[in-house]
């Protein structure tokens, strides 16, 4: 692979408000991504590590959403009070968290139980 | 890895006109993205590649830029004109473009020589 180690890409994607697919980053301020950003640079991963802001990764039902490559772990679900577990533990000891992870069948599917999502 | 069998980041960042590391989109349109999607789409291959828009990716001196994982192969200087053969030769058959890729030396690195573009 290429010069960096891993490359994460965090959803930044924000949809309006009450749409039924939710929005990882619903005001729009990207904190996920600035978080991630701040904590990967305290732990002395900026020139091995690159965080990237995307588009819709499309695992809408499971947001806030972000993928680790080239492994290509996917977590769900993220709060900005698991970023300093993702980066000690993922993106420095090269565990992936295991309780945040989307299962294979919730990816990539149309038939994930969670799709569509349930009126709340 | 997970159910995608590859995924696509093109970088939409958008800089403004005369910034020395130029711009990926310069025009806001991310028409490249369009383009790749559609194409990816007209290929059958909507359900095992996914074509991600993206923020910069920071190879902006080789710009236009995407990568495509889980392989982590960078291409650059990517044009319009260019995207069937990505498509048909990298994500039909599996076979990167060799003639659109960035060296290993150029991705992510202080040091590469294009770095800082040079005035034109």
């Amino acid at each position: 692979m290429a010069t960096f180690e891993r490359h994460v890409f965090v959803c930044t994607n924000q949809r309006d408000d009450g749409n039924p697919r939710g929005s990882c980053n619903a005001d729009g301020k990207a904190e996920l991504h600035k978080l991630l950003n701040q904590a990967m640079g305290a732990a002395g991963l900026k020139t091995t590590v690159r965080v990237n802001k995307a588009g819709c990764l499309d695992q809408c039902e499971h947001g806030p959403t972000m993928v680790v490559y080239p492994e290509a772990v996917w977590y769900g679900g993220v709060g900005a009070e698991d970023i300093a577990e993702i980066v000690q533990s993922h993106l420095v000891e090269g565990r992936p968290v295991e309780r945040l992870r989307l299962r294979e069948a919730c990816i990539n599917t149309a038939n994930c139980e969670h799709k569509p999502r349930p009126a709340v």
